[in-house]
Order: C-alpha cells, then sequence, then structure tokens
C-alpha cells in the first residue's frame, strides 16, 4: 500500500515552523509497511489544495492531509476534499449537536463558526479527536482511502496512531512488515564504504541497503519486507553479517547506539576511568564524555590547557617538548594524554592538540592530533580534517571518542 | 518569482530525518520576498525523481532540489535534472582536476566514485562547496531555474545564502530592497519582551516586527521594505532606538553577533584574559568561549572538575565548603570561579555547578549555579531550567556566557 502525505499550511512554506508531522507520519507508516513516494506541502490556497488533493488521490492508495481542519475560514481543507472527489458538502447535524453540548457542558458558548467541523464531504466518517476539538475525517473514494487529521502534533499523532494505522492495516490486509536495521560506522569515508559493499547495493532489493553520512559518521541502513518480524530479521541477519564482516572495527553499534554509550558502556565494562587534555577542542571531548546520564560513574575531569602555560603547569608538559616538536604534535598529544592521566588519577587519558583555524599559527588548519593512553597501551593519530572551525572541532571531538573506543577494545588503529 | 522546493532522500519518507531544510529554504524565500506554493518531498527513485523535478519545472519559475548530489551509487539528482530537462551529461574534466588534487593534498587517493561530483547536466553551472565535497549546480531551462545543492545542512545553508538567494534576486530583476535587523536579547522571557514591545507590535506595519525564540534567546526581527537599502534603514532606526531602549541591557546585540563574539570582543576591549570551572556543563562554557577565532588571546583553559576530589585538588574549591553548603551551590560555584582564576592566573573566572539530570543526586534536575569573578565583583545566580539533560546544559552555557557579559560590562544584575 503507498501512502501519500500532504501537509496543508502557508506556515510551513514560509519556514514558521518545521514540518515535524512529515517525519512522524512517514515513521510510523514505515514501521507498518506501508510505502511512502512523496510528501507534499501545500498552502492555505483552496485551488492549489484541490489540485494538490487530486495529484495525491491519483498515484496513492491513501492520502494522509494533516491541516486545514480547524474552525477558522481558512480551514479549507474539508470543502477541498470535497471538490476534488467531486461530492457536496454535508452537514452531520447529530455531531452539531454534540458539539454544542461539549461546549454547554464546558459553560461556554460555542462560536458558531465552529458549526464548520459538523461539514463533511458525503460518505466521510467523522475521526473523533479526544485531543482537541477539530474533528479528523476517513473517506473512500474509489478504492483510495482519504484521512484528514488536525495540523497540531499531539492531535495528529493521537489520531494517526489510534485511528488512521488501523483503519490502514484493515484496508492492506495486513501482511507485510517491514524492520530497518542501522548499521553505524566510523572511521572510513562514505564513498569508501560504498565501494566496499558495491555488490551488496547492487544486488539489494528486499533486503535494500541504503548510505547516509552525518557528522563524520556513515550509516548503512538494511530494511526488509516480510510478512512477520521474525522473517524480516531472518532477511537482515546475512546481509549484516557480510557488512559487519567487511567493515570490521569501524562498526561501532547499531541503531540508536550512540558512541557516548558506547564509550560509557566499554569504560564501565573494563571498570577504567578517563579523563581529558584539550587544547583545540577546549572542552568539548569533556562535554561529550558526560553527555550521558552515568557518565559520573567514569568521568573525573579534564583540563582545557588553551596557552603554553597551562599545557606545561596544569598538564605537566615539557616545554622543550613542546619547543622542539610543536605544539600540534603526536609527542605533545600524548604528553598532555599523560598529564590527564596523572593530574586525575584515572586509568584512561585522551588528549587534543590541533589547528582549528582559520589563521593557523604553526600548523595546516585542519590538523589536529588525538592521542590516547591507556593501561594497555599508547597511540597518537594526526588527522587533517577539513572544513570551518567549528566543523574541524565537531569533527576532532568525535574522532577522539572513536579512538577511545579503539583503544579501550584494544584496536590500535585508527584512520 | 515563485519557487518550489524539492527535497531528495527516502529518509525523509521514512521519517528518519526531519526535513527542516525546507524550514530554511522558506524562511530565506520569504525573507527575500520570493513566493512558494508547493514543497514537495521524493525518495532515491529515479523516475519519481525525474517526474517531480518535470512537474516543479513546469509550474514554478525556479526550482530548488536539495539532497542526492553526493558521491555513492544513490545520489541520482544530476542525471534526473538531465534527464527531465532532456540534456546529456557532461563531465567536467578541469574540476575532476581540482577534485583528484585536493584529495591528494589531504594525502588521500580519491575513489573513483566521487568522480562522480564532476558529472553535470550540459549547459549547467558548478556551485562550488567550501564546506564539502559535492558542488551544487544552476541551470537555466527554458526560463526556469533549477538549483541543486546538498541535503547535508551545513552545505546548503553556506550555499543557497553565498550563491543561490543572489542568482535568483538577479533573476527576479527585484526593485523592493527588503532589509532585517534581528536584535538578540538574553534575560526575558518571549512573553515578557512581547509585552513590553506590544504597542510596537500592533502598530508594526513597514518596519514588520516578529518575534523568535530560539535556545534561550529572543530574537527580535525587524524588517523594512524600501526602494533602496539606506531607505530601509531609515524605516527601520526608530523602532531599533525604541527597542534598545526598553530593553536595556537584555539586548547583547545585533543580526549575525553572538554571544562568543561578543563577550570576546568586551574581554579584549577590557584586556582581561579568563578561565573556566565546570561541573554539569563539563566544557561547554570553555568551547564556548573558543568558538570564535581569535579566542586564544583571553581564553587562557578551564577545568572539569566532574568529581569531588578534581574540584579539592585542582581548583582549591574546600572539603568543607562542599559537605556544608553543598556541591550545587552559590558558595561552591563561587570558590570554583576563584580556582579558575587562580589556576590560570586570569583576570576573570566563570564556574558552572548543577544538576543536570535525569536522576538528581543533591538537588532538583535542571537547578545550576553560574558563578562569575571579574577584579571588579563577584556574582553567582542559581538557575532552574527546564528540559533533558542536553537542553539544560546547553541553556546553563549560554547563560554563564551571559552573565560574564553582564559581569564584565559592569551590571551586576541577572535573571
Amino acid at each position: 500500500m503507498i501512502i501519500e502525505v500532504v501537509a496543508v499550511g502557508t506556515e510551513l512554506l514560509l519556514g514558521q515552523i518545521v514540518n515535524s508531522n512529515a517525519a512522524f507520519l512517514g515513521h510510523q507508516f514505515a514501521e507498518n509497511g506501508f510505502d511512502s513516494h512523496y510528501q507534499v506541502v501545500v498552502g492555505d490556497n483552496f485551488d492549489r489544495m484541490v489540485e494538490t488533493f487530486r495529484t495525491a488521490i491519483d498515484r496513492a492508495d491513501a492520502v494522509v492531509i494533516t491541516g486545514g481542519i480547524g474552525p477558522t475560514q481558512d480551514d479549507v481543507t474539508r470543502e477541498a476534499i470535497a471538490v476534488a472527489t467531486g461530492r457536496k458538502m454535508i452537514r452531520d447535524e447529530e455531531y452539531a449537536v454534540a458539539m454544542r453540548t461539549r461546549w454547554e457542558s464546558l459553560g461556554r458558548v460555542m462560536p458558531e463558526n465552529n458549526l464548520r467541523q459538523a461539514d463533511r464531504p458525503e460518505g466521510a466518517d467523522p475521526l473523533p479527536n479526544r485531543a482537541g476539538t477539530a474533528p479528523g475525517l476517513a473517506l473512500e473514494h474509489r478504492g483510495t482511502w482519504i484521512f484528514a487529521v488536525p495540523g497540531v502534533p499531539a492531535e495528529m499523532e493521537l489520531l494517526i496512531t489510534e485511528q488512521v494505522i488501523p483503519r490502514l492495516r484493515r484496508a492492506a490486509g495486513d501482511s507485510v512488515v517491514l524492520v530497518s536495521r542501522v548499521i553505524r560506522t566510523w572511521g572510513r569515508s562514505e564513498s569508501q564504504v560504498a565501494e566496499m559493499l558495491d555488490d551488496l547495493f547492487q544486488a539489494s532489493v528486499n533486503p535494500s541497503v541504503a548510505f547516509l553520512a552525518s557528522a563524520g559518521e556513515i550509516k548503512i541502513r538494511v530494511t526488509a519486507k516480510a510478512e512477520t518480524e521474525a522473517g524480516a530479521e531472518l532477511l537482515i541477519a546475512p546481509v549484516e553479517a557480510a557488512i559487519r564482516d567487511r567493515l570490521g572495527s569501524t562498526v561501532f553499534g547499531t541503531d540508536r547506539d550512540t558512541i557516548y554509550r558506547v564509550v560509557q558502556a566499554m569504560l564501565i565494562q573494563k571498570g577504567w576511568t578517563i579523563a581529558t587534555a584539550e587544547s583545540a577542542t577546549a572542552g568539548l571531548v569533556s562535554a561529550a564524555l558526560t553527555r550521558t546520564p552515568g557518565s559520573s560513574a567514569v568521568v573525573a575531569g579534564g583540563i582545557t590547557a588553551y596557552t603554553i602555560d597551562a599545557k606545561a603547569e596544569l598538564l605537566g608538559v615539557s616545554r622543550d617538548l613542546m619547543a622542539l616538536d610543536g605544539l600540534v604534535s603526536e609527542p605533545t598529544a600524548l604528553a598532555m594524554a599523560d598529564g590527564a592521566r596523572f593530574r586525575f588519577g584515572t586509568d584512561v587519558g585522551v588528549a587534543v592538540t590541533g589547528e582549528a583555524g582559520p589563521d593557523p599559527a604553526e600548523t595546516d588548519t585542519g590538523t589536529m592530533v588525538i592521542a590516547v593512553v591507556t593501561p594497555e597501551g599508547r597511540m597518537a593519530r594526526t588527522l587533517r580534517l577539513p572544513g570551518d572551525r567549528e566543523r574541524v572541532r565537531t569533527y576532532a571531538t568525535t574522532a577522539a571518542l572513536h579512538l577511545v573506543r579503539l583503544a579501550v577494545a584494544g584496536e590500535w588503529w585508527a584512520p
């Protein structure tokens, strides 16, 4: 079953609000095994609404319309559905009475405008809205289902989960389940990952394979359709295994795993504590390590040493070493990590020194050196990162957490 | 000029990410006086992309496409534009050489996949992308402008503001100039600000006045239309003056000013240096103070003291004081700020201690204490912040920077 989502609202076109409803709906439909080919946003313009509804009704098996069903004059979704399907508007007198009674029970007089909410295209069922005043509607028109729900997220979500999804599942005969697994990796570029998995991607139908890059991570999404969740998992398993096999320790988690949680869990399992020494990232690594609740079990603290004096006096880095090797160098980074371990008495020390730009003092902008020292070993890596200052600092922070992950796992490599 | 936004990406249809790009674009276009009738989302499906592009090209004066221009096999926006406009694909050999050179300068070999980014429909211009690797493109096709930009928000925003908007304004022939001034405030709620400026808001036609809340800041946007930029500025000036007069030192800047830059400029002017002492924010304040280039002139460094031992040993906070007053208390925060000043030998010390949640140990989640000590005075304030752990930490960081701003300015108040 193919579902099209149409959002009505000039405020969406003007960027005054973000269409988070579309993401909610997309997620709900995907989880229920429905396909989605298009999402459309149209302003509060009657003719364009009619045209958009007609196109959607033509090309989809079900159309879900959000917004434009309130009581005010610019709420014309109901009327536009009537025109798009060639139906008259009918007033539901029973519903009108119920509305009046409801207002009276609240001790208020219903504004006459609100009566419009009792109007519906002929043949449509009301979808009662227990979170607000505007009822939704459901209409079967020549084999296509049309639903209209409020644009207010809380009301929309309630109507979708309680009323629209069950109706759609019944209409679809309920046979297909869709399961997605997101495999999260760090350490290779999107194009490298794509090349390593090219045959899986080319062959991918069910399960399908897709790539997604975000903030230095490459995610691989494997999506399977089957009659049951277990059946879909069986389709995913060999593909996931092949991907993990090829990508090795660049894979750090699945689905909602984050590097923050993964590192914290690994440190807890080892019984190790950690401290940071930062120059260019200036606290971002320490902030990232404490992002997850429970971090005080493993994080002792950190020192941002922005000046040479702070590096020497607070972290105990030798001034001769800094003069000889440079502030942005692997020996300096390792000495900073040693300093953090010593100062805080922790098992692990992680250090970042680098040139975030835009006016490099000593080395090229984007050169970041990361060092990790654990009871089992030491490593330092020099990365050259693209982008502006903020991006370089963010990427270096992510990289530092991943190098901690690899070092704690005893994997002494790094890109 | 009517602009249609088309977002390409199955991850949008599946609800894995929210289409915040569409809101950014809608806002940009509205600010520049362009109309927008539709926004469409289409998955990574070649035929449907072609169909969607054709429809948009037919009904709009300009089409802005986001996403699908990366290096991987499922990035087919370039090819779909070629088919939709009946053009061949051409490889830009000069661009291909530039790409190879760039990869080599980073000491890496470019995967052959990436060469696809040098392919474009015949007649299209590349839009260089200095924030990433995928270039955008601009193509005039029978009087309709077509732009393709990356889906990654930071890259998209840069290409839109620097390259697409100026081209669209030229194409539109634009006789009316629209000038906006954003007045940035911190320290009062949106409803307080709205109440203080209610008469200006009610009277606002040209210039218009609007409010916008984001991450603790309240922004007031004053927008004027005139035949020249100078004319628009003349309309804005008296309204801006009235707003500044009423809001006093809650106003900290305009337009692209950030609290990072404002604090840095104030410290440079005073000739003061600063150091941080952080518990709950764990480095976020230090990272924020160093976000702007040139921060090494004023920031010496900071200490994240996550444990009691670190607070005592590294910051010199008395263990008796912590036991008596509590870790999350104004005396402890002031002692931490003193410790930062002493350790780093700076003029200013700023400290944050608090309970970010979700499982409060000592005080309620969201209780954050901030202290600032300068050569001219001392202040500590206890804030109760709403939201989850990440939000509380972010708000406290912003608050800390604003308290530094007020203290450096000699304004010893705080909300």
